[in-house]
This record gives C-alpha cells, sequence and structure tokens, in this order.
C-alpha cells in the first residue's frame, strides 16, 4: 500500500468522457489498497478561453484578476472529478487551494508555494476519501488567488506529494514516459525505465515538453519520486529519481530539440569590460529570454557576440539592438531566426570523456555545420541550420546507441 | 454621495462587450461621488454549461460539488468585470464569497446567509476601490464553498446592502423597472415609481420574474432600499421600499399572471377529517409544489377537493392521486392544465372592500368564467382558462385604471 499522488492534465480532463474514465483508473488504485491524492488541471482549451475573455475586457489584464479568472477553471476540473469518482464508487471530496492552505508568495501568475497544510488530506486518506485538489492555484496571505505559472500543476503535485511524504508522484499525461528522443522523428526511439532529476531537468529545459523544468527541480529538491504515465494505458512509464539508486548507468539518457530558436550576432564589437552586460543588458529588460550566449575573441581587438532567443523574440530583440550597436560602434549586427537546438543528456557524461567529440563526429558524417556549441555537466547543446534538425537527432540517438534494448535495473 | 450595491445579472455580464458597458455604468456612479460595490451572476449560459457537465459526469451530482462547480461560474465574471472597472478608469477589486466571509449555513445548493464581513468592503470603498463581488455563491463554518439557489445574486446583494447600511440596493436587470401589468400584454402598462414589499413580494410569487422573492422578503426584513432598472439604459426604475414612506396610496399596485399552471380536482370525496393531507400527501412527499387549494362542501356530505401545481408536474401529481382516489372511494379524478392564474396586488385592498366585486365585474363583463379564486391580505388571484389569459389580464387592467398616469409622490 502506497500513498501517490496523481496529476492528471488538460487533456486527460478535457472532457465529461475523459473525468470518467480518470475517475475509473484513480478507482483502481484505491481498489488495490493505495492512498490517492488527485491534482487535476483545467479541462483542456479552458484556460485559453478564460485568457482570451480577460484580455478582451482589459488591452492591460490586471494580473491580480486573471489570477481570479484562470483558477475557474481548475475549481470546475476538481468539481467533475471529486463527482466522477463518487459515481465510479469511491468518496471523493474536492479542494480549492485555499481549502488546503496552499499558500504562496503574492506573485500574481508566477507564484511561488510556500506552505501546504495537509491535515485535512491526511483526514481524507485514512478514512478512504480521495482528495481531488486545484492544481496550478494558491492562496497569498491576505487571501488573494494566486496561480503558478506554466507547470502549475505539476507543481502542486509535487508539492503535494513532498508535504504528505508521498511514495511517488504520478504524472498521468498523453505520453507514455520519458522517451531517448522524440518518437515522432526518431522510429526506435526508446521509453526510459529511469532517470536522473538532473538529467530531467536539462531534458524538460531543452524543449522536452513531457514535464516542466519547475516540477522536476522541486521534485528533486525534496526527493520526491516523480513518475510520467499515461493517463489512457496501462504502463510502469518512467520513474524520475535520485541519481544514487541508479545501478547501471548509461553515458547518455536521451537527445533533446528545441525548433523555436533565433540567434543574434553582433560582430566586431570592441572588446573591452562591459561590452557583455551594454549588449544584453536591453535584452534583458525587455525581457527577453536569453538562452545560449557564447563570445569569440578575434585577432583584431574586436569580439564577436552571439546569443539565442526564443523566435517569438527575435524581430524585438534586433531592434533592441540597433541602437545598441551604433553605440558600441560595432561592425555588423546580423541573426538567423531558422535555426534549432540539439543536444545530449546524461549524468554519465560527467566521468566520460569523448561524448562532445563523439557528437560532433556524427553530425560532421552526415555534413551538418554546427553554429554555435554550448556544455553543462550533464548536456552538450548544438545549434544547427533547422532543416537539419531531425537528421540532427536521428544521427546523434543512433551514434550513442540509444535505439538499443535500454539496460534497466529492475 | 450615496453608498449604492449594484447587482448586474447573467444578461448583464453576457458577453466582453456587455461587461465593458457596465464598468462604464459603474465608473459614472464613481465620478458622481457615490460609493458602489457590485454584485454580479455568472455570464449568461455559463451556469447551465457547467451543470450540464456535472450532470454529464454524474447521474446522481454531489450537493457539495455541484456547488463548487456552479461557483466558477461568479468566479469569472467578478475578475472580467473587475478588469473592465480598472481599464475604464477606476480602481477595482474581485471578491469570492470566502473572501468577504460570505457565511451560510450549509445547505448545499440552497444555503441561507448568516453573516457578511464588510470590514475590506469598506475598506475599499474609503481608498476610492470598487469592489467587485461574486453573487450567488457563500462559504460555510467549514470553508466548504455553496450557492444559494434560485435568485441567489440578488440575495447576495440585498445582503451586502444591509450589512453595509447602504443607501440603496440596486437590481440592474434587462427590464426598465416593474410595471403596472406585462407591457407584452397591456399596451399602456405603466412602470411604478414606487411599490411597497409586500406588493413585490406578491407580484414576485405570482410570475412576474424581475426579482426573485427571497431577494424581496430579505430586503424587506432588513428595510433595504431595492431598486429595479435598466442595466442598458438611463432611467429612475422602480423603487421597492416601506409602505410607510408612501403618501397616495393607489389601491391596485399591479396586475399579475401566471401561465404554467395546471389544476386537479377530486370529488365526491367523502368529508371527514383527514381527507386534505390524504390527497396532498403524497403529492408534497413527491416533492411537488403546491400553490391554490379549494375546498367546497357539497351537500350529499362529500366535497370536492381542488389544487395547483405547477403545468410540468401535473401528469406525475395526477399518477400520484390514482391510487388516493381508489382508497378514498372518491367519485372522480379530473384535471386542467390548460389554466391560467391572474391576480390583482396592492396594499390599498387591506382598507378597501370592492376590489373583489370589481375583478369579479370586470370579467363577468368579457364573459371570462373563474374556475377558482384565492385572496390574501393584498391580493386577489383567480385562475381562467388559459385562453382568457390575456384578455383577463388587460380588463382588470382598464378596471383599475392603471394605464393612467401614475400617481407619484416625488
Amino acid at each position: 500500500m502506497a500513498t501517490l499522488v496523481q496529476k492528471y492534465g488538460g487533456t486527460s480532463v478535457g472532457s465529461v468522457e475523459r473525468i470518467q474514465a480518470v475517475a475509473a483508473r484513480v478507482c483502481g488504485y484505491i481498489d488495490q489498497g493505495h492512498r490517492v491524492v488527485v491534482v487535476v488541471s483545467a479541462m483542456s482549451g479552458e484556460t485559453n478561453r478564460l485568457v482570451g475573455l480577460g484580455r478582451g475586457v482589459s488591452a492591460q489584464p490586471v494580473p491580480r484578476e486573471m489570477d481570479v479568472l484562470q483558477a475557474a477553471g481548475e475549481q470546475v476540473s476538481i468539481a467533475l472529478t471529486a463527482m466522477a469518482i463518487k459515481a465510479a464508487g469511491h468518496e471523493s471530496r474536492s479542494y480549492l487551494a485555499d481549502q488546503v492552505a496552499i499558500r504562496t508568495d503574492s506573485s500574481f501568475g508566477k507564484a511561488r508555494i510556500s506552505h501546504i497544510d495537509v491535515e485535512r488530506l491526511n483526514a481524507d486518506l485514512d478514512q478512504g476519501v480521495v482528495p481531488v485538489v486545484a492544481g496550478f492555484q494558491g492562496v497569498d496571505v491576505d487571501g488573494n488567488v494566486t496561480t503558478l505559472g506554466r507547470g502549475g500543476s505539476d507543481t502542486t503535485a509535487v508539492a503535494i506529494a513532498a508535504a504528505l511524504s508521498a511514495d511517488e508522484c504520478q504524472i498521468c499525461t498523453d505520453v507514455d514516459g520519458v522517451y531517448t528522443a522524440d518518437p515522432r522523428i526518431v522510429d526506435d526511439a526508446q521509453r526510459l525505465e529511469r532517470i536522473t532529476f538532473e538529467e530531467m531537468l536539462e531534458l524538460a529545459s531543452l524543449g522536452s515538453k513531457v514535464l516542466h523544468p519547475r516540477s522536476v527541480e522541486f521534485a528533486g529538491k525534496y526527493q520526491v519520486p516523480l513518475r510520467v504515465m499515461s493517463s489512457f494505458e496501462e504502463g510502469p512509464g518512467t520513474l524520475i529519481t535520485t541519481e544514487s539508486k541508479r545501478m547501471e548507468q548509461p553515458i547518455v539518457a536521451g537527445i533533446a530539440y528545441s525548433r523555436d530558436e533565433a540567434k543574434l550576432t553582433m560582430s566586431g564589437v570592441p572588446d573591452v569590460p562591459g561590452v557583455a552586460s551594454r549588449i544584453l543588458g536591453p535584452v534583458g529588460r525587455a525581457p527577453i529570454e536569453v538562452d545560449m550566449i557564447v563570445q569569440n575573441t578575434g585577432a583584431d581587438g574586436t569580439t564577436d557576440f552571439t546569443f539565442t532567443v526564443k523566435r517569438d523574440d527575435y524581430d524585438h530583440a534586433l531592434d533592441l539592438l540597433g541602437p545598441v550597436q551604433r553605440e558600441l560602434g560595432a561592425r555588423e549586427l546580423s541573426g538567423d531566426n531558422k535555426i534549432a537546438k540539439v543536444s545530449v543528456v546524461g549524468v554519465g557524461m560527467r566521468s566520460h570523456a569523448g561524448v562532445a567529440s563523439q557528437m560532433f563526429d556524427a553530425l560532421a558524417a552526415e555534413n551538418i555545420n554546427i553554429l554555435m556549441i554550448s556544455t553543462s555537466e550533464i548536456k552538450i547543446s548544438v545549434v544547427v541550420a533547422e532543416r537539419y534538425l531531425e537528421l540532427a537527432v536521428r544521427c546523434m540517438h543512433e551514434a550513442f546507441g540509444l535505439g538499443a534494448e535500454v539496460v534497466s535495473e529492475e
């Protein structure tokens, strides 16, 4: 008998029928003797509908009110899910954020959870009642409704699992686990049995849409075993856990990519202290998120400075850099919004030299030109022209032998 | 400068454009120096959509969860309205029921308000902030979300007005006041400047859909001046207030009607004690609401027993009475579901004999047969065949001189 927190996303509760399917699934776990807390998102499409109404009413939506507005979406889901579970044969009770004191700071739209009161949840579990908690929302110290921002429902689930010391936090979604690469691109991509928090964090950050990085970070911090699994099919999914539990260590866990990237280059910049902040300052204040940053010193006392942004921000960033170029007397400002990022991720890299060269060799063998390189302890990312994206993912997947049977320690 | 509570119903906040119009209207009042608390319902159609989802998920919807579900509707409206007011130039803040402690009992779906905490509302008003409060919902002592049932948002507005000792509670709706009769039936129906709580209560109970009887009763009890007015047009509307303030007293305030009526008659019932409860018991337990009840004693020791129900309940009531007829040995069970009720209402009746005969004369002059009669202190109702409904309303409106200029004391 385990204590489980199961989170169902918007697609999983997207219709009356799907909510009933979720209820049946939850009851199956209860019948097996588990204690289950359910966390749900708004029905798919609902948050967008509500945000659309808000933007219709006001060109400058008020953050506090946008949170009240959006929180209505999860309110609908919890009520429907609790009723469906009851109809499927088990007692259930819905909880809004304030009813289980999911306390957050007051940063509307991107609030951080500071505390959860699990007394009511534990009382319900002890009595065989299935609590259904609204994801994505919280309440600040003044009783204002807050929302947690992107990936918020996952974060709610992890936070509840941590507060309950649950055995597992299960993120039930429309994919059946985390793969060595996107199965839509790589035919023989393999589901991973296990992956570490750090690897998952890199994969999530790098564009694998399965989990939001924030919830992974949270789970890692509180050592909550996290499982990604299908809402619709049976199967073990992928367990995200601490490195120490892992016995076999493949060098590379998987290949991630991100398509919506753009890069901007300022060439022939006088190479003096403070140049980087002069260039990135206006972009950061916009605020535009900057991902990779590369600087090369040239021979003539000038330097070339390149960074990447989301493709949507490309034009805005280019506009901002025009005046900066003139101020600095830089030779050229150029850019490319038809690029993509491909990365290999794996904790095994730490102790294995040669991953980078293996990667570069594989790309070279396919005549794929590398535009930028960036590395961290457990990942290597390269930027390539977007047209080579799929080819790059496939050749790396093959180069690291990921299509083979995944080593499992179970 | 007055303190006003303005309630806007579902039609008035039924779209982005209408919410913006409400916001402009509210700001107009603020600009005139008034202090305004706004109460809103769910956008029109939203409550039905949510209830439909709930019924889809479970054949036996759970009352607690149905309230959580429906309360999401007003949550959307308050956020949108507060944002629209801010966009229209005044500070505004939305409040869910629990945020202003609209405390109720735990009767889900038909909760009664026991207390409201007006501290935050007063603080907002003092700072020039327009509070926008969710109608229809409350919170019980355990923190559960409750809803107030039909007419709930009107009741919320009246309760807040009472708690704030507001100068007026204004029910802003899609009609511009209370009329001497339905203007769709009577061409020269006049808008009433004033009407008493008691008269409004009878009119509301008798099928005039402008206000829910419960909110009128509540306003009368706490002596909250209530005004019915248009959300869309300028105009004074109709003020509902205590009798004592009224200087001129027309005998009859207005003519009300109700179309969806049916009557059932059990004839030749042995006239012994307990018969009425034997007949009405099964109907009341169904539960079917019974309106008028008439019993006549015949000469032969039997009695004829007639009562009216809503037309939708007619078949069900007839089925229930079959066995009762056999048990009692009554001669006949008959019914008619093509009837309507027409009533004259006015506090002036108390001191004026002759209203009834004036009414019966008017009906007789048009050859309209009276099927049933029922009277109270301030109203007389008759049941007629449905086909005479409009004619009956018109001839009474004329007989009591209601088409003439209404006497106004202002």
